[in-house]
């Protein structure tokens, strides 16, 4: 959930690693540091706060350093704070250390470093690192680090450099992401690619267990017994101007309004494929979904269409419960591991226990190369381009442009229903043009403290994702709920100060869900409605009312959560909250 | 969700129709009224609130009536008001209805009686049968009912008597329960046994599709087709005693001080069979639980238990949105479907079509000649005893021990889990004596207007069901997430003001919530720990703590779910609120 990056080469190292970092960004931002070896000695600069105060703090200094090392933080031990922020070093000062994942035994390695009379400085997981490759550093950095890695338990990956070899900068990728970026007499280390896209589009992404030794001329890659490795170079094509905000106030309002291009690139990719995968769906016994987060949210509107089209058994779990539940798994089951990033600690590891007892693994990410991509046996990309903002809004509707391409890729009724697809963007971008007359909504309930979020059937999904997306950067307590479950429950807290959000087009279940609007109205709760424009049954029963194009059933889905997104985007902005980089929160969650 | 009685015989009716509505209560009471024929005249009594209102305004009226038919509502359609109020009458005065459940189409049906000149007094779908009736009536009232029946669609269950036949009432049963019972020289109709067990333990439940033409020394039963039907009389064993307080201030605390008789009862009924079902369970392509509310977290945590002791695939899904869903069903799945008192709509009708489409159908339910018991192929019953709390505990508790004999009943170590699960409600007893400990913490938190419960892994449904039990009866917004998700979106919540309660036993996934902890820490929550006595490290990050006895693994749920019972319990009561009716919910959920 941090952000690395490490630098050696023949420009001064400090500016890469700040232009990094304010790439790596979105991806945590507690605090940041940067560690150079500045006339042979370490010199360490760390601020709380986002990298422009690191940046104000490093400003005018006289930096000539051309190796460094920086970071900014999501902080999961020990409060942010400068002395919990990294760079950590040695108690000499002469080893410094950067650091994504988690170190589970590290209260265990502290206590016994601490036995030989070692101080710790900060409260975090971090600093044995630092002190364990000391410990074991007797003038070969690569060889302290081969001994230190088999003491650690956990996922990590980390970065470290001495000064007493101003030249190299060590790297390990264990369960977190890390990658190798090649220049001319220069060359780079990243947690994530788009931090070192200004400078290199020449990638090499480590896989779990390796560990790279930088130098200016130079990428040696070992495994865990120092055997070298030879591995591929990737070139990477995506297009770092699409990374910009482009005149939109914040990344997340430009996503959601990138959405019909995203949607539509994605459906171009799978539209005229016979087949998106190579055998027989329905060959499995089951079809088991994993995911967290707003992909989680995908996975289910997915086993909706896949039983309606595929008629065999689909389920959806979290991964973070489908890894420590004793779920059968087996070479009869179909795995479908969906994640933004690819990089999800969760979801990886889940897809990869399953793969291992014999499933086959599908995944469904939008970067190339990442470690899901590379893990599973067949993977279905979404074209949605870089997402920066940390709420997910375009990579949502891009993965439900696949799991429909997907679900339906069997029907004899095929390409019909894929050319109802490819009528979606522009239906969304109908959608996209009432974000005046949803920004003006959204002010009115933007003083609400709670919120309900109902739907049934497809509208389920997207009353669990709208809910979300107002959590996340609103920090309103918003919940989703089935609408058939909310009279075993949470009826119980409606009341004139709970509004209530009702997505309810003309479906399957719009009957249904009007009885238990009755029932909201009958408890005097306030409801917004989302349904079909001009549904005046509906809007008799709205206090406030959203409108959407009539849609195939299906298809709903697509349409319904763009104002939903809109309603959380247009809230937390007037709140002055800090949209793309909402509290507490990272883009690609790499620890458990 | 509503509550009907019906009485015709010798004595004063009136009595028998308060008494049985004050039994009935719990099942909804937004208002109530009643009817009766007082000297060859309808006389109607109608008022919102509780029982006690109607009792006070009927007080001293010299009523002789010895027939008559009562009410108490829980409102769907129009807001609780006297005119909403049942029974409903026709225009002339001279017919008057109560009923449960909902008239899908009685708009439709409310424009054509309209378009005759029928003037309607009232907002509800009730009233559209009243004037029905009345329409079709030429003398004989069962002729006029069986007219009307075929018009209405949806799922109800509705009583009638009119002035011009003052010595029967007709009783229709479609999808809504409804019960006859027998007396000497009286009879009784009720939706619900309790509301007639002082009078008669002779019942015959009506099965749907049911018609009842009751009167003084004569019940006759007919098909919708006007075929008579000959049913057995079945007497019920249970005890009106165990349906009384018994010194506790509220149903529902003494129903948690309930759980460890209720849990013991449950298991000796299974201990000591070699089999609880005639087939092999792993027969199945998969297993899956249909349920909702609390039935529904206990069918999570049975999903756990059944996929370590099974190794089958279990889906566990809200009834509500299977039955809307295409879930592909076949002979080759087992369907357990769980309901308390097994009668919840959306739980019956996902059970039967289930059925329908070849399924093998358990029931797992409360109360012995429900819907869901006839319905089933096979059924297991809690041996709870009535549980008249709106909030469900012991039901929950004692669905768990069935759950989880069922897992291990095939397993080789049967015996021995048999024999760890029989010395539970030792423990929680152990648990219950530091009710006066929870009671003082609950009161720390009594004024806070939102919570998150987490837990993993076993602790998941726990937290659900924790959270659900606060949202019930103290109106608070909680919420229950999986731990493991919180960092994809709901930690954006976290702040001072978020209490968060961990359920966090040291099981298989004790250290990963501890780090899940340390994420919430770092961002200032503040964390009640529910964990293990003596755990120090709990203790340590938490800023108050729970303990419970330490326990095998498997079984943490049982004692876990009950320090959040009494937590939820002692808020709502510190509030002052009407813990065993909480605003807008009812007990058996009757409706979709």
């Amino acid at each position: 959930m941090c952000g690395i990056i490490g630098y050696v080469g023949k420009n001064p190292a400090v500016l890469v690693l700040l232009e990094g970092l304010e790439r790596l960004e979105y991806r945590g931002y507690d605090s940041a540091g940067v560690a150079l070896v500045e006339n042979g000695h370490i010199f360490v600069e760390k601020k709380v706060g986002k990298i422009r105060e690191l940046i104000r703090s490093l400003w005018g200094k006289p930096l000539k350093a051309t190796i460094g090392i920086g970071h900014t933080r999501w902080a999961t031990h020990g409060e942010p704070c400068e002395i919990n922020a990294h760079p950590h070093t040695d108690m000499s000062g002469e080893i410094a250390v950067v650091h994504n994942g988690i170190i589970e035994n590290y209260r265990e390695l502290k206590e016994k470093l601490q036995a030989k009379g070692i101080e710790f400085k900060s409260q975090t997981d971090t600093e044995v690192i630092a002190h364990l490759i000391s410990l074991y550093y007797e003038g070969d950095l690569l060889e302290a680090v081969m001994k230190t890695v088999p003491q650690l338990r956990g996922s990590y990956a980390f970065c470290v450099m001495t000064s007493r070899e101003p030249h190299r900068i060590v790297g390990v990728r264990y369960g977190n992401p890390l990658v190798v970026g090649i220049g001319e007499d220069e060359n780079f280390l990243a947690s994530d690619i788009p931090a070192i896209l200004p400078f290199t589009r020449h990638i090499i992404p480590l896989s779990d267990g390796e560990i790279v030794d930088l130098r200016i001329d130079s990428v040696d890659i070992y495994d865990t017994e120092g055997n070298r490795i030879v591995k591929d170079v990737i070139s990477v094509p995506w297009d770092i101007i699409s990374a910009e905000k482009g005149g939109f106030k914040h990344f997340m309002l430009k996503e959601i309004f990138e959405q019909p291009k995203a949607v539509g690139d994605t459906i171009k990719g799978y539209i005229s494929r016979d087949y998106l995968l190579p055998f027989d769906l329905k060959s499995f016994r089951r079809i088991l979904i994993l995911a967290c987060g707003t992909s989680y949210h995908a996975g289910l509107l997915g086993s909706y269409w896949m039983g309606k089209y595929l008629q065999i058994p689909v389920e959806v779990m979290y991964a973070s419960e489908f890894r420590y539940a004793d779920v059968p798994i087996s070479d009869k089951d179909l795995v479908i591991a969906i994640s933004q990033s690819g990089e999800t600690a969760d979801t990886r590891y889940s897809a990869l226990s399953a793969k291992e007892r014999g499933a086959t693994v599908i995944s469904l990410v939008n970067v190339m190369g990442s470690a899901l991509d590379r893990e599973s046996d067949y993977t279905l990309y979404t074209h949605a381009g870089p997402e920066i903002g940390v709420a997910a809004t375009k990579t949502f509707t891009s993965q439900l442009a696949v799991l429909y391409s997907l679900a339906v890729s069997h029907s004899p009724k095929k390409d019909q229903l894929m050319e109802r697809l490819s009528a979606l963007p522009h239906l969304m971008e109908e959608v996209l043009g009432e974000a005046e007359l949803i920004k003006k909504l959204a002010l009115k309930y933007a003083n609400k403290k709670n919120m309900l979020y109902l739907g049934r059937y497809l509208s389920y999904p997207i009353a669990l994702e709208g809910a979300l997306k107002l959590k996340e950067i609103s920090y309103i307590h918003a919940e989703g709920y089935p609408a058939g479950e909310m009279k075993h429950g949470p009826i119980a807290l409606i009341d004139e100060s709970m509004p209530v959000m009702v997505i309810a087009p003309k479906d399957r279940v719009y009957e249904k869900v009007l009885s238990n609007i009755e029932e909201i109205l009958t408890r005097r709760g306030t409801v917004i409605g989302l349904g079909f424009k001009e549904d005046k049954t509906l809007i008799g029963m709205s206090k406030d009312f959203i409108g959407m194009p009539e849609i195939f059933e299906d298809l709903s889905p697509f349409l319904s959560i763009i104002p939903l997104q809109l309603f959380a985007y247009y809230i937390a902005d007037h709140l002055g909250l800090d949209v793309d980089q909402p509290r507490n929160l990272a883009k690609t969650v790499t620890v458990e």
